[in-house]
């Protein structure tokens, strides 16, 4: 057994510790608004993390606390499953959600950003279990960033094929001072979009609780609303595309960020990514916005155009919020829809899906072989901005883009036990896994996943999760070998 | 300008002759059958290909036939293009499809072994009109699998990687003694399979006309029948076995049947592509008849286990013959099913699909993936069946797949268009580059693609010929590269 136990352990403590303390703000929403049921649950709940955290840090034999990659990923995914195991328990404990299951999809929700419900009456929830429903997202999407940037280098992505050379590419077992620069800057930049969001809300008249709410589903590009009808509940335009440029700047690299600081817009703007994802929400905005007005479906040529841009950027940036029901819209713009839900954002942003670096790769890798037929003896790289892209990290795009799919198509074959329709099936499988929210028929933007038994919640909840990680940090600690030195 | 003419010149004169040969047993059936309209029309249609092929007899400056490797690019979707082009002609001469539109469509559709129909009322027809449709499935068929034994290896599948060190791997460059060797003795087993399916169709009392009918849709895994309600017109359960049968052996590496006549059935039974079909045949039928038997749908286990095998087998060889609609079927049946049509069966056999080497290399590829997560710096070799893939097929393997999903993404986005539902829509793309012919909803095994818009026709029958050439060379021909040799 290769895995070093005591490090978990260390990590559990101070999950446990970190969990205790994230739960306090939501309890001063319970004082607040004085409701008493949330009031004990959330500081039982509190108490509770803290007695854990201490016991686990009693249990802890200190000892030189070097982590090795394969217990990074170990941690990593005990981190998400904790949380959601112990963030679904306010929930039942004060009678919110009644269900624990349901309430674990739900904390599974918040957590990985996915932000699809069972809750069939959101309105009836205290507000502090709203609060903590959303605050769920905001910290989910925090760890994702820091996450990614530690991650996605030893998944992939190296950072020579994103923009910039300045975007470091450090793995977790090097939790060098580099590393701990880059995540609070990360965080910095990560609280500043929030604090400015928060700020422009409540220029457009909405109170503190609902902004904080709203930032929290928008930055983290979770999804969950205080309201059934999401962002339809506000009808207001200056609300609504402050919500789609907050969305769409969480769906950027955060690392461009930096550059965009040190090296200028310029240098911002030549990153093959941005350009491939401004470019790909300006068309498809642009198609679906004609398709849908020409169809007749809005009187109003503005709303019509905020309800394209607005469900665009919402699906693209796997956000999941909502102004209108794009399952009602005509079959051209459902596609286009759907055909965003596989492709994510960016690289190290708050979203979740495939990622377009990897889309332009495959596409790329996909014009090299038509190349290669053609010239069967010359040698021709796949490049990405200029550069040419390491034959391993066009092998490591390629073995996740696979293992995506056959996620998608596994997933769905259990979930089709429930008997929905296929479409239902399939797309509840893709939301979950690119940690979006809605998908189409019984799952669609005014739809929620009440219907489905609990397995199938529980089988959403780890989809979700495995989403959340990339599905390799997930895969790989259902692999024998991680458990096995012995084995190759 | 690179491209040879002269050679596709001649090229075009074999195929004129090729075709007007071909109609020759249609025109006997006219004549057998007495269908004056048809006889007319075989006769202008075949002394037209004649003449036409004369025409370009004459024009062909003799010189020395040396054809490159682009030629044949070019010369192979020509042949596909022209065949169906001019396959159409007797349909709308003779009144039985009064579309041009729709009687390419229907062409394209036999050449390709697809076996969609956009015919409402199939016994309407002549039968020697009936007979010509289907037996474009044989030729096609025939032509699949010389092609695809010359083509595979230049498109990425080498010979080592399939089960033998025997296969040989010949391009089209070279038509060598060896290669003529090879496409004579694949002819053979093509002719000797249909042979047998006659006689044994015959011994199970049906007529001679109908077992041709039927076994040119079977070994050419087309679909195409004389009867609107396909193989369920026969209740019979030994013909049903016997199309069974012939659909799962014409869905096998056609090489393989080389290894079990000189090295014995044990070397047969190696081939690990081999293996996983049967694997999945057998585990998918007994899912199917389990689900389908529980659910209530049969009364008769002999009739529900008969009708799983049927619609497995015909779905992953794509052949598209049904004894029943799979699409009333529960939906977990229904998830199996439409999983099926994405992995197709062997490389090198008459069936089309993304083929089950290329899924099975990219399984590998995922586990290796992970087993790289654990262990970065060591060499993990990707293994089918003891050997090591060469990272140049990996990839040519991947960039194939991304390709696949691509074209189904970018046509379901063009059919989108005519406004049926999302699973009709992506189905029908499916059904049409895998070569199937049935699909979901509006297009589901008792339903046509009548439905659709000309437009739509056309580019179904596009894809259906782009998905028979593998996708590659189609594409290729798209690319300006191809054109012109300066570029790069």
């Amino acid at each position: 057994m290769t895995v070093n136990f005591n490090n978990v352990i260390k990590i559990m403590s101070i999950i446990f510790f970190v969990l205790g303390f994230s739960m306090i703000p939501a309890l001063l929403v319970a004082v607040i608004y004085d409701e008493t049921a949330s009031f004990t649950a959330f500081s039982s709940i509190i108490l509770l993390c803290f007695g854990t955290g201490y016991v686990f840090h009693k249990m802890y034999q200190p000892a030189e606390l070097k982590l090795k990659e394969r217990d990074g990923f170990l941690i990593v995914a005990l981190c998400w499953l904790v949380a959601s195991l112990v963030g679904a328990l306010p929930f039942v404990m004060s009678g919110a959600i009644p269900s624990y299951i349901d309430a674990f999809f739900e904390t599974c929700s918040g957590f990985s950003t996915t932000g699809c419900s069972i809750l069939n009456d959101i309105e009836a929830l205290p507000k502090s279990m709203l609060f903590w429903r959303s605050f769920t997202h905001w910290l989910g999407g925090m760890g994702i960033i820091v996450f990614a940037t530690a991650l996605l280098p030893s998944i992939g992505i190296k950072g020579q094929i994103i923009a910039s050379a300045e975007t470091p590419g450090p793995t977790l077992d090097k939790i060098s001072p580099r590393f701990s620069d880059t995540a609070r800057n990360l965080y910095l930049i990560y609280i500043l979009f929030s604090v400015v969001e928060v700020l422009l809300l409540m220029a457009g008249k909405m109170n503190l609780y609902d902004a904080l709410v709203h930032t929290f589903g928008t930055v983290g590009t979770g999804g969950f609303s205080s309201y059934g009808d999401s962002i339809a509940h506000f009808d207001s335009g200056y609300i609504q595309w402050v919500i789609i440029i907050f969305m769409l700047l969480c769906g950027i690299n955060f690392n461009l960020y930096f550059v965009l600081l040190k090296r200028g817009i310029r240098n911002f703007f030549s990153d093959s990514e941005l350009k491939l994802y401004l470019l790909i929400i300006a068309g498809i905005t642009l198609a679906i916005f004609l398709n849908v007005y020409q169809a007749g479906h809005y009187e109003s040529i503005g709303k019509a155009f905020t309800d394209s841009a607005f469900q665009v950027v919402s699906i693209i940036t796997t956000t999941g919020y909502a102004t209108c029901d794009y399952d009602i819209w005509p079959t051209f713009s459902r596609m286009l829809i759907f055909i965003l839900m596989l492709t994510g954002a960016c690289s190290s942003s708050t979203g979740g899906g495939v990622k377009l670096i990897r889309i332009l790769v495959a596409l790329k890798m996909v014009r090299r072989g038509v190349s290669l037929k053609l010239h069967p003896n010359r040698f021709i790289p796949v490049t990405v901005g200029n550069r040419p892209v390491p034959q391993e990290v066009a092998t490591n795009i390629a073995n996740f883009i696979f293992l995506y799919i056959f996620v998608v198509f596994a997933g769905a074959a259990v979930i089709s036990l429930n008997g929905f329709d296929l479409m239902t099936t399939i797309s509840s499988v893709m939301t979950c896994v690119g940690n979006i929210g809605p998908g189409f028929n019984l799952v669609g933007p005014s739809m929620n996943f009440a219907i489905f038994s609990d397995f199938s919640k529980v089988f959403f909840s780890l989809l979700m999760i495995a989403g959340r990680l990339e599905l390799f940090t997930f895969f790989m600690l259902l692999s024998p070998h991680y458990w096995n030195a012995n084995k190759v």
